[in-house]
């Protein structure tokens, strides 16, 4: 992945941008009369990135796996081995349980309020508080949200809609539509093409109809990018999430058609911070959570660092720049993973070429047991023993429907995940969120504002409080 | 527990104590001339607090419980809601390992350096690095160590002594006699008593005959604090381990003859802090570690809560005595446990009377189903069923030796866990230590100096430099 190579074109690039758009050091001047007082503005912009259901075990052993194959720390870490990060922890529960879900998690930051799983900024009162994204964008800042699930799943969704049902994504894409926010890319064309939806509305061609710039592949959003006009880009570079970043690293094809967390971020940072007025941006590595609910090792660590990729171009804007806040999170832990064992089990991962998701995808009923070994000994490196490859056979041949065709949404993952541990010593306690209080820092301007121990919710009221704009 | 009330009272015993016996403000003046310079003195004393093999998801359930139960968060997340420490994460990995065993790690900030797995304070390269309490002592300042587990456990051990191996509690209970620590207390007298060593030495009679003074009950220990008498304290609690602290709290005879963390905690600082050069305590919560092995949710999330008392009872003397640094964390993280459900579910934890460990050394092979399902039910507040009861049974049946005793290492803790799991939706990675980077933080004077990521040897030069003492 040569993140170190990726860092310093990034950096450079970053610089460059400021050099030719250069940013007054206070930015209240340029903003409405309506907010200038009495908050103060003490930070232009404010990236907030979340590596989306990311237990401290995944920080990690995602840390562990940069040091055991680069030989240095993840971004992540380094920001606090350099010591210019503010900490916390954050207590993560939703209005009705201490195990959120990501829509509840997210309408925390986003609105300010808890609100039950499963809705996006409808508090149990049933008020609907202003999702935070619509006060950036009324107080004349540029806005956006960057994913690599769709684009209209829970994380983005919580910072920018009102929603009885976080599965209304059809929905979510038309609010998108009218919202008219400066920067959306993620997955999810499922909800946005005429031939997916079940109202077979073109929501693609709405949002092209009203000058958004539309991408829909990497050299698209480049081409955006190189462009740089001032209409507002929409970016869906997949049918719903986009691949594991092991999977794409090691598929060439989809390395030139589907574009990277940290290029999205890249992208997005030098559309938005064009606005003189500063810039909210939000950057969920999505797939981490998918990850940890599949139990797959190779999926969590390597979109975590993928995540760590996104973070690294965050932060070389924000160190360039002088003025923008960074936090960086999670919403919640998922199936609190751990290296439980050896150190040469866990060294097995750096020589991953594909996740847990690839391997099971790629079988099916007609695979003898040995195809099956061959295949993990394809992607993962070690060999599997004949009984292990029989017992993950056996969930192709008894787990179909009626039609007799496969369902994808059955494939053996935890199955997987137990064999898997015998070789990587990698354990999981469950498949899905848990209640732990979550790691969080801030970096760049205005970091101290960040208390050591905060609810979900208080994270709305400092990003207001930091962009000096009103409640 | 009324843990606010054990509060309140310490901090009171605490500052009285202060007022008994003032302290200076800057200590340097007390100390030999040989350790004037060139290092400055910061800190007058040092708390190292260890809550043994605690994941996050222990720490942050043990949070939650202490706000369902008292509605107020536990010491240590109170402390950072305050805003009053410094935080960390530690890399804990060993010499050989990046999962760390108990012993490398104290090893770790006993000697400095990273040590395999199994010694203590023996390099890779066969050098003995000086234990940290030996440096202290040396420089003049009172040491001593407190544990729930047995005093000559690799926790305080790798503070104290050298030695190949962990397993040595005998050989350690006979360097701790020559050493003279000013307090060591906990459990193991089995390893200081005349019947149990294999020696037949009665080093119990050993330490007595030193001039030490030697606690066997909690009365003891409470008389030897009231005399205030000047000589080394030996106070050893149990065969082995201490009773976890749910049982203890709920067996008025333990309660009796037993003392909790927090008073060993103060009755070890009242003794300590009458040397006029200050004092190094290392505290160990050995038994959440023991806990986290068993997956044993009660004996976990009440042995962290006691812990945080004893924190309480540090931390109310160090804010008192302002010259004190209190560093709080754990040495690895240990199955990584998480709640994964509903918080109902995680509530009835709050009505638990014993511990799993209680529950299943009461069986025996007579009991019938109903008799398994009603202990199970006395004990923590909810009815398994019959196939479950059965199925905790068939253990009693199976798993015993050729003599037909039933073996107490073969309790069938992970299976009581899993359907465990189905009451409390409280779940387990593992049965083993994880190689995750674990919390810590600093309260008090230099806390400053603790940097946002640390490796765990680290520690040791962090510990000396506070105190103006040479490496």
């Amino acid at each position: 992945m040569k993140r170190r190579d990726f860092f310093r074109k990034t950096a450079i690039a970053a610089a460059g941008a400021t050099v030719l758009s250069p940013l007054s050091s206070m930015a209240g001047s340029d903003r409405p009369a309506a907010f200038e007082s009495p908050l103060r503005s003490k930070a232009k912009n404010i990236i907030f990135m979340v590596s989306d259901g990311m237990s401290v075990g995944t920080l990690s052993m995602a840390n562990m796996l940069s040091e055991r194959r680069d030989g240095t720390l993840c971004e992540w870490m380094s920001l606090y081995h350099r010591g210019v990060v503010s900490r916390g922890l954050m207590d993560t529960a939703s209005a009705n349980s201490l195990v959120t879900d990501s829509s509840a998690a997210s309408s925390s930051w986003g609105g300010g309020v808890r609100v039950n799983n499963g809705v996006l900024n409808v508090a149990p009162d049933g008020s609907r508080p202003v999702p935070i994204l619509q006060k950036f964008k009324a107080a004349g800042k540029a806005v956006g949200c960057v994913t690599t699930v769709p684009i209209t799943h829970a994380t983005p969704a919580g910072f920018c809609v009102n929603s009885d049902s976080r599965s209304d994504q059809p929905g979510i894409a038309l609010q998108y539509h009218d919202l008219r926010f400066d920067v959306m890319m993620g997955g999810g064309a499922e909800f946005f093409s005429t031939d997916k939806r079940k109202d077979k509305q073109d929501v693609f061609g709405k949002f092209a109809g009203s000058g958004f710039q539309v991408a829909k592949t990497r050299a698209e959003m480049q081409a955006i990018d190189a462009a740089g006009e001032d209409a507002p880009i929409l970016g869906v570079f997949s049918q719903n999430g986009l691949p594991y970043a092991l999977d794409r690293e090691n598929d060439d094809a989809l390395k030139t058609t589907t574009p990277s967390l940290a290029e999205m971020v890249g992208t997005a940072i030098r559309h938005l911070q064009k606005n003189r007025n500063g810039f909210v941006l939000q950057v969920e590595g999505g797939k981490v959570d998918w990850a940890a609910h599949a139990n797959d090792v190779g999926g969590l660590l390597y979109d975590q660092l993928a995540f760590d990729e996104a973070l690294a171009t965050a932060v070389a804007f924000a160190e360039a720049d002088g003025n923008t806040l960074v936090i960086v999170t999670t919403d919640h832990g998922n199936a609190n993973p751990g290296l439980f064992g050896a150190t040469e089990d866990f060294e097995k991962i750096i020589g991953f070429k594909h996740t847990n998701d690839w391997v099971l995808q790629g079988i099916d009923r007609d695979f003898t047991a040995n195809q099956v070994r061959e295949r993990i000994e394809h992607a993962q490196g070690y060999a599997i023993n004949a009984n292990e490859a029989i017992q993950l056979l056996s969930h192709y041949v008894t787990d179909r429907d009626e039609d007799g065709l496969y369902n994808p949404y059955k494939l053996p993952f935890a199955d997987f995940a137990d064999i898997q541990r015998k070789y990587t010593s990698v354990g999981w306690a469950s498949t899905g969120h848990s209640g732990d209080h979550v790691e969080i820092a801030a970096y760049g301007a205005c970091r101290e504002l960040l208390k050591p121990f905060v609810r979900n919710t208080d994270l709305h009221y400092l990003m207001l409080e930091v962009a000096g704009v009103q409640r």
